[in-house]
């Protein structure tokens, strides 16, 4: 992993609420680690379309900061229009709802990084292969290590797109909410209620009765995100 | 609620999975009832920027197909560029990481809905009101009408936005992987791990020790994603 910066142009450096800027690529990169699902901006036409996707991340990947990995169907409208453009991806996990003693205050812990990049189509067979085996382990790490390759069918039909890591920004809000010192005398209640992400015991597929569960997906299953 | 079909236009219409196009307005409204987060994107430049928002939904707002509130800072820069814009909102839900037997066939089971409109500043005091209630109501419903109204700084300081709901898709997908033939025959295991958020009991503010915790932040604490 780089030790770059974060916010290295003006596009991605934090403006409002810049005290909650994390300007740290360790933050960012345990923030990608633990999520699952990216939220892809990409202009289409006049206006932008915006679209959750799976993802991967190779801190050590090719492109400056870091790599982080898409992929899709090469019918897939949004990756055809995301190819070689500067795209936006916005990766969220919210912490807890921030209950104020006034609705202005009201806020959400939550952090949230911001790539924007120009998304390179991944032509090399072995960057490919890697980008898809860091997709599945994203999802159930070590998964990938267990399956099959892909066929080639499989991957004449997928495209995978890798968006440099260097031009990010973070933003992360934590803790109490902060009032009016007025509200705060008036003697309400405020404080936050926390917000985590629960993954349960796996369901085994209908066509899959009897097969023990592996250990990669118990050990997901297990996984809960730390209050 | 209007009753106007969802995908009224090429582009919302969902190409890709088209089998995962739920096409009732009814899902929406329910995805948008219960989700926290929503990611905007907005041509900013050259590019798509998507930032994480709380929202407000109103199913009977002035909007055709009802309308989808989002607020800001007047300084924010993302919000400056909306105005008048065509934005896209995209809400997502996810329900389980979807364990195939092929690095192909793994996939998400979620809910997901795309609204594309252009933001309208909402400048009319009365539904500038309800929509900062909304938003906060999204959050811990009921909780707007224990809070003081908001003061004239505040609303100064606050521009409000409108999106019609009226141009929108939802994509779902849900249940087992769906594995080739001659994979499922090989005798893996298959399945999903489900997802679900999970409030947990509220935290009181260091600044308000002792003072109960309100019936409505109780009821939104206690409530759980059903699985």
């Amino acid at each position: 992993m780089t030790t770059l910066p974060l916010q290295p142009t003006p596009r991605t450096t934090v403006v409002r609420g810049r005290h909650r800027a994390v300007e740290e690529r360790a933050a960012l990169h345990a923030l990608l680690a633990e999520a699952l699902v990216a939220h892809v901006g990409v202009v289409v036409g006049d206006h932008a379309v915006v679209l959750p996707s799976a993802f991967g991340v190779d801190p050590d990947g090719p492109d400056e900061g870091g790599t982080l990995y898409l992929h899709g169907s090469v019918a897939a409208r949004w990756l055809t229009a995301a190819v070689g453009a500067t795209v936006c991806v916005t990766v969220t996990e919210l912490d807890g709802l921030v209950a104020a003693r006034s609705g202005f205050h009201h806020s959400m812990n939550y952090r949230s990084g911001v790539v924007i990049g120009v998304a390179r189509e991944v032509l090399d067979p072995d960057e490919r292969a890697r980008a898809l085996d860091l997709v599945v382990d994203q999802m159930v790490p070590g998964r990938s290590a267990t399956l099959r390759p892909p066929t080639r069918k499989e991957l004449a039909a997928t495209a995978v797109l890798a968006v440099p890591l260097v031009e990010a920004s973070l933003k992360v809000r934590s803790g109490d909410p902060v009032d009016d010192e007025a509200d705060v005398e008036g003697g309400l209640w405020a404080g936050v209620v926390p917000v985590r992400r629960v993954l349960d015991a796996p369901l085994t597929a209908a066509d899959a009765g009897g097969v023990p569960v592996p250990p990669d997906v118990r050990a997901r299953a297990a996984g809960e995100r730390p209050q």
